[in-house]
């Protein structure tokens, strides 16, 4: 028709072809939104379990997704230097990620949190970062563990001197300016919590990955049979160091 | 941390200030999507219902979206040349329509097609685009709502052609390169439909917009009163002339 | 050759359709280029003149530049929504409004300052800024010829004070925080001079636009002739108030 | 003043952190100009060493560029990943480049060809483009130097027929489609030219370099000795091969 000009003023963004992708998506107003639903607090699992199953749907829609990492309310999915992926169009890449991970929240919330209705819609942002090398990028891993193991170790040391009986503006005037070490100590001489002990999941957030493994598989005979397949894992594993990265090498290929 | 640095590749993607600003999402793959589902053809009522429902809630959620419009698998939203909402930044904006339209969309689908269980995880794309002036911000509506028109036309023909009997690769054939008139022509003739008569939401499309209605209110002491509020109004009417825009000189204030 | 991949690192940087195009050059680190060449303070007529030579070059090698203006080191080329100039592209109109602007500097200088050689290379840096309406553009506009005016007059009154004995940094001193009539009033007073006697290219800057005139032509046969034709002029006038654009009615045309 | 707010329109153009910038100038229809100044074809000496002056000055007031590569109208310009220069603004780096450039190449002109007055004015247009790592910034230098060898080649053999008497139309002809080899055999057996006897500046282009090298110094106390210093280079050689790199490791520090 004679109004298809205005396709025109539609702007190119694709991203920089030779660079890592990431796209970080991260839950609108969550403070607010698990106080509603009154998850547990610093951490709840089953709210942490339902963002890895969002996000092994995003790796499933998504097979050029190499690696997603997650924590809190965020997830971040990163692409290799070659995707193609919808030419590499930020628009078309940060709401398909956005709206595939907003719906499997919804979609499969009662299945995590089967005795807690969801009152109010969940949201998440996004956005598409890119990293012109394999260091750089994973500084920016490192940048969101790090990020988890400092809220988690805070967070540990806030409710249990919360939940301990002292009120909120305490805790923080308590917890303001001590180091690591210090809220160790705290944790584990006032609380006999070993922070150590913590579940994996929550100091060191969730990493997905595919990786080759044996599948139980029915063959045509009707027989059962073994095969090796690429399937999705999540790992709750340091990714700062290199060993990490040296025992999953095809994570790094261009 | 150390590796905060990597925030700084982050870049800056703030829409030019003084535009209209549409942000346009659209169903992936909802061809397939809508087979799947065995929506009814070409217009499932209770899955455009669904839409309407979904951006709605964008528009709850969202105050400065000034008006939107819906058609078949996509929705437009559109924020008026003023607005600051997350500084305009374009992945924020485009991010959060999405997740919110997708949200809604899962959240509320078991109620508008109570029948039909959800198969599969529906997904939106999103884009933002800045429109210098309303002049060619109306044109881009037109665009969309001529859009509506074109393929609802087609549409119809194409599948009363259908189920009356002829199958789709003729069916096709027949309507190639006919004009509108031809169109009419047909459906009145052959099948006794007078195209004006089926239902506006099909023929127009959904608008939404704020309108002042009276509404009734419990007072505090007791009793019940009206009283004049801004509320959500879906309508089926054109918006390519000019006196829709006449009747709401609100719409256009930049 | 294998190599030409490289091209597709090459990123679409089209202005927005619609929009005016404001394109800036300014002069870098003049204010040491000026002293170097001894330039008459606060204002050089020679050196003003060759800026408005060189905004000329621009405006004849580039049919689309509408109007321009010109203060102190600096021009603005305002093109209007319409232009397609190489597509819109960025980096090809500011390159190029650069490259010819900086090549008649260099060209012309002797041609504007006769008894001073040139010493240094003057470099002028460019952006690119759309306005996406009249209203906008006329307030760049103003903007910088108000700055036009609030430099001069400050200008006048400090060099007034420097060459009548006062050193720099006490006639800083005694300006600070005084308000445009103090100024006019210590010109006149103390100096007697009256700033609306400053020749009117100090303090309104240049403007360059093109006009309708009447222009001796020579005939076919040898006699002279009179013709319409569009010619550059140069004003030194208000374009911040309205009767200059109601004059100039061709200038405000999308 | 309340005009200030046009600023805001200004865009943040900055160029990704840590990645290669290759600014690359061109002369605007220099086709013409070369003929309209009658340069000698297909190369002309003088007006290559111009490029080179031109290149040099550029080399010297950004000292951040690394490396450039020239041939024909044309310059490439490269700034490690880690350069600040101007917080990496794209119209910041283009503009400023292309003006020192222009200024040069125009301030110069009579020094390189003194016989040859200017009759217009030279423009250069300019960009600047991202290259994510070193691989492909080399691809990038490889694809103009082997440019520079196909036209080179071409040209050699394109003007060694015209001259011989050849018309040009049949000039083309004769070598449309023609390999490399053929090309070399052609000048050779028919006109007794050794390709590679043809000026390196011709076949490899300018690569200007910063290098160690020891400079004679006058000492405070009158005497003359030698200092090391880095100074500028401009060499003509392969730079596609990896010898080139290996001699100069400084210039691939990100
Ligand atoms: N109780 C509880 N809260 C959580 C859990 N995971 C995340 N949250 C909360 C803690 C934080 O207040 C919030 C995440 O921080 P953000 O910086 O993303 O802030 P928020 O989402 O409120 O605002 P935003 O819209 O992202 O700017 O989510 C959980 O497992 N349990
Ligand atoms: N049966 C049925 N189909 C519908 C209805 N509304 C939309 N659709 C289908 C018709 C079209 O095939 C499709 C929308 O066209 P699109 O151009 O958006 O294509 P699609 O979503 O398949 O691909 P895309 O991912 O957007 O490129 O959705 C409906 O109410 N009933
Ligand atoms: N003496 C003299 N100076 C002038 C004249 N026109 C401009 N200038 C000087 C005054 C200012 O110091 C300078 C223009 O100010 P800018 O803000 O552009 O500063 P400058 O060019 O030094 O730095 P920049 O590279 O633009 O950031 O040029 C003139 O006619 N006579
Ligand atoms: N005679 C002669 N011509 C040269 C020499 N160096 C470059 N040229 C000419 C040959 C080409 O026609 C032209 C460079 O090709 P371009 O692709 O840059 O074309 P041109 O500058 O005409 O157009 P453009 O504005 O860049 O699109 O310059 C030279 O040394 N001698
Ligand atoms: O949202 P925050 O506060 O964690 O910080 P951010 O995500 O970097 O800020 P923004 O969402 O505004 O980009
Ligand atoms: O998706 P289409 O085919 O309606 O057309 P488009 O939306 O303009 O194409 P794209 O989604 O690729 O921008
Ligand atoms: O150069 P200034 O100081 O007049 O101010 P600016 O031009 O807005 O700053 P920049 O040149 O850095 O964009
Ligand atoms: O100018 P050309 O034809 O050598 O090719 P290009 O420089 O890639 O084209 P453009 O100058 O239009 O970007
Ligand atoms: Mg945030
Ligand atoms: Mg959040
Ligand atoms: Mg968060
Ligand atoms: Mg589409
Ligand atoms: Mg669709
Ligand atoms: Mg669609
Ligand atoms: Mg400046
Ligand atoms: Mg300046
Ligand atoms: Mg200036
Ligand atoms: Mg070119
Ligand atoms: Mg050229
Ligand atoms: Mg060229």
């Amino acid at each position: 028709s004679a109004y298809e000009y205005v396709r025109t003023f539609e702007q190119d963004d694709r991203l920089l072809p030779g660079c890592w992708i990431v796209l970080r998506v991260d839950g609108k107003g969550f403070t607010r939104f698990c106080e509603e639903h009154k998850l547990e607090k610093p951490n709840d699992g089953r709210a942490l379990a339902l963002m890895d199953a969002s996000a092994e749907a995003v790796m499933l829609a998504f097979p050029d997704v190499r690696l997603a990492f997650g924590e809190s309310d965020e997830y971040s999915f990163v692409l290799p230097p070659s995707t193609k992926l919808y030419g590499r169009r930020a628009s078309k890449l940060v709401s398909l990620v956005v709206s595939c991970f907003t719906a499997t929240y919804v979609r499969r919330w009662a299945e995590f949190l089967p005795e807690t209705p969801l009152l109010s819609t969940p949201m998440f942002d996004g956005r598409a970062v890119c990293y012109p090398n394999l260091a750089v990028l994973r500084d920016y891993l490192s940048w969101r563990q790090v990020d988890t193991h400092i809220n988690n170790l805070y967070n540990a040391c806030f409710w249990a001197l919360v939940k301990g009986g002292m009120d909120q503006a305490a805790a923080h005037e308590r917890l303001k300016g001590t180091l690591s070490s210090h809220k160790n100590e705290l944790l584990f001489s006032e609380y006999g919590i070993n922070y150590n002990e913590i579940p994996a999941r929550f100091r060191k957030g969730s990493t997905l990955i595919r990786q080759r493994a044996e599948v139980r598989v029915k063959k045509p005979d009707g027989s059962w049979g073994v095969r090796e397949k690429w399937v999705l894992q999540v790992l709750h594993v340091d990714i700062i160091g290199n060993q990490f990265w040296e025992e999953h090498p095809h994570l790094v290929e261009p």
